[in-house]
């Protein structure tokens, strides 16, 4: 039995109240609390259904791989998301699978594949709510994708500067330039010579550890 | 009163049976039969939100497009199946929009936006079909995010001549090199150099109108 995730579960999801004493039971009997570390694989390179995917604390970084082992980043969970595509297994129509990885220190519940089934397959509000959580991340992969296939390089680094900015609240991005470019699937190269040319331009001012965003106004006019 | 989009409904809509009279009433006066002629834009031009669009006759095309008017294909629709993706507006979750053109003359049955809303609204059943709908088309957009992400051109056109003939039912595949091209967002120099190294090793037959698979043995090795 794992109380941290029962009290988890019932504070912050939303359907909750929908569940019946039974399958509140189901889930807390086949859900686990567990730890990874920093660049810890969480879903993907077992090849199994890991399960629903509730983000407890930390971060997790969610992305396809090819065969040449190129990595396509396709968004971040933060505390109270949850990745629905480590349970791909348990819904028919999604037939693609992901790789999920901590991208820090992260605690997740998670809920494992046969109860999940079981809970969607008798509880069409579950199965609803998962569809959902789904097609969120349909919209969010959409962006990504957009982000790849259309923006030229310049517009692509403003605008991953003022949604990092945006995300952490502040002004600094905490990341190496090597970091940013894994996540803009581009090369270290490319970031360097542009985070270099935005810093001559006064938009940025670039430390070892970290870009400090000066200008958002002539940012946003980049980023269109 | 559409007649023939109600008989159409009521043999391929797998849930009619969980739709009441009253909401069959709803689905028979607000929906409408058009037809569109090749080439013709169905959702997306003007910005405005069409409804649930149910192929009748003929093949749609979904793309995306960029500011710069690059088009990438996410998916083609075939009689009977539908684009819940015309409908985004009614679905919350989801925040992007793509085109919908007829490529070739179609005859479309559309549920307007209005009226789906109020159907997923009151029944679950619904929703839950619209919801299992859209992730399929997650699942086909990432495989066409991953053709042009992670493939080298010999293999990506494998694959797509090798889909074609599977799709039609022959070994000819009645496009210019231009079309082929655009399907599969590139140029038609690299489409045409491309096919002429193909024909050369024996693997297909170029003519004016189109291209024939010779060794499809050989086409799936390369396809992988």
């Amino acid at each position: 039995m794992n109380k941290e995730c029962y009290e988890f579960f019932s504070n912050s999801f939303p359907i909750w109240d929908k569940l019946s004493e039974k399958e509140r039971d189901l889930v807390l009997h086949q859900s686990s609390l567990t730890e990874y570390g920093k660049g810890e694989n969480i879903h993907g390179n077992t090849g199994k259904c890991t399960g629903a995917v509730f983000v407890k604390s930390g971060v997790l970084r969610t992305y396809i791989l090819s065969d040449e082992g190129k990595e396509i980043t396709l968004y971040r969970l933060y505390p109270g998301d949850v990745c629905m595509l480590a349970a791909s297994c348990v819904m028919e129509t999604i037939t693609f699978d992901v790789f999920v990885d901590a991208e820090e220190k992260s605690e997740v519940c998670i809920i494992n594949a046969a109860a999940l089934t079981e809970l969607t397959a008798k509880n069409v509000f579950i199965e609803n709510y998962v569809l959902k959580l789904t097609s969120e991340r349909f919209s969010e992969v959409m962006w990504a994708m957009q982000q790849i296939l259309f923006m030229s390089f310049d517009r692509r680094l403003a605008v991953f500067l003022l949604a990092e900015i945006e995300k952490v609240g502040g002004d600094t991005i905490y990341l190496t330039q090597e970091q940013i470019a894994k996540y803009m699937v581009s090369a270290r190269e490319v970031v360097s010579r542009m985070l270099k040319y935005f810093s001559q331009e006064g938009l940025v001012e670039v430390s070892r550890g970290g870009v400090k965003v000066l200008d958002r106004e002539r940012l946003r006019e980049i980023a269109g």
